[in-house]
């Protein structure tokens, strides 16, 4: 097992972005520039969809600009809010829901989403930065408050910046940012062939 | 521009493994190794999930096993067919619709999916692979001859394995194949602090 893998263990050697890829609760206050906001949405703007049909949209808001952020921040789950209040950028992913051909619903657009977002947060972990996604969060209020209209729909919400010290965070969330990443194995994921039952 | 991005015209530069990605139609005859397939479900098995669920299955066939690999080519709508049957592996992507811990339905199950695929697509790309997800094939055939239970739903098919020659594809899709990858601008996409009408 490589450098690259130091931070999972993983059963083969994988893309060192893939490995390195967390969910921090702990953000430093250094800021995330507006060229790296650029490069996130390039990343997310050149993954797949069905039928290209690019479902994707998103609000974002730095602390530079306080009442943007405090408006996304306010959307966020109380436990989230706690930690989530220290990242440079929030951010909120939108999907829109219908084709744009034929007005049919789209049914692949949050897997759509999840697409855009995995090249979002893997370019964000090549740049140095770190983002945490959470479905946490009031889609409700996300909807009134930032104005979103009917045919989108409020998908996930990110905390994004540098990395920062678990020092500074409750202890009961420091001990979780400590905690080793832990996935199921293979052997109950993998099907070959047809299903099995495990 | 640097080099990496020679596949596509990104305004700023981006990971070479996202500027490589695409989803071609002519896939060679080299077939796709045990090993590579288990880097590709490592890659997968690494993404975030909400409450870290995990809900991705995988179900797949080599050409090896022919009569796999015939039951999930004949779920593919019939355009995929014609060039999907040249590809060494076939997959399911299966999606379980409720969190194991509390059986509450998972809103986030098919963004999650779409989360590991990224992964799994991006981790084909540096092992020297390329991945064409669809979703045209039949939810309803899938689930019946593949034998996928209550609680989970097929999402996506994907066609796997190494680049082919356009000249393989019949005249219409060698047109699609050899055309620039085209996506929407930014602006279009990213909204600031609030929705925008754009």
């Amino acid at each position: 097992m490589g450098d690259q893998n130091k931070h999972i263990i993983a059963e083969v050697a994988i893309n060192s972005l893939i490995a390195q890829r967390k969910s921090p609760r702990a953000f430093s206050a250094e800021p995330v520039t507006q060229e790296e906001l650029q490069t996130l949405f390039e990343a997310a703007r050149w993954a797949a969809s069905a039928m290209n049909e690019q479902p994707w949209r998103f609000i974002y808001a730095t602390k530079e600009n306080e009442e943007a952020y405090n408006r996304l921040l306010s959307c966020l789950a109380e436990p989230n809010q706690v930690w989530a209040k220290d990242a440079p950028v929030l951010m909120l992913t939108v999907a829109k829901t219908n084709y744009s051909g034929n007005n049919a619903p789209n049914s692949h657009a949050w897997h759509d989403i999840g697409l855009a977002t995995a090249n979002l947060v893997l370019q964000a972990t090549e740049l140095g930065l770190h983002a945490h996604m959470m479905g946490g969060y009031s889609a409700t209020k996300a909807r009134e408050v930032l104005g979103i209209p009917a045919g989108y729909e409020p998908v996930t919400m990110l905390a994004i910046g540098h990395i920062g010290d678990p020092e500074q965070l409750p202890e009961q969330l420091k001990a979780r940012e400590l905690a080793p990443r832990t996935r199921k194995p293979l052997e109950e994921l993998v099907h070959e062939g047809v299903w099995q039952e495990k």
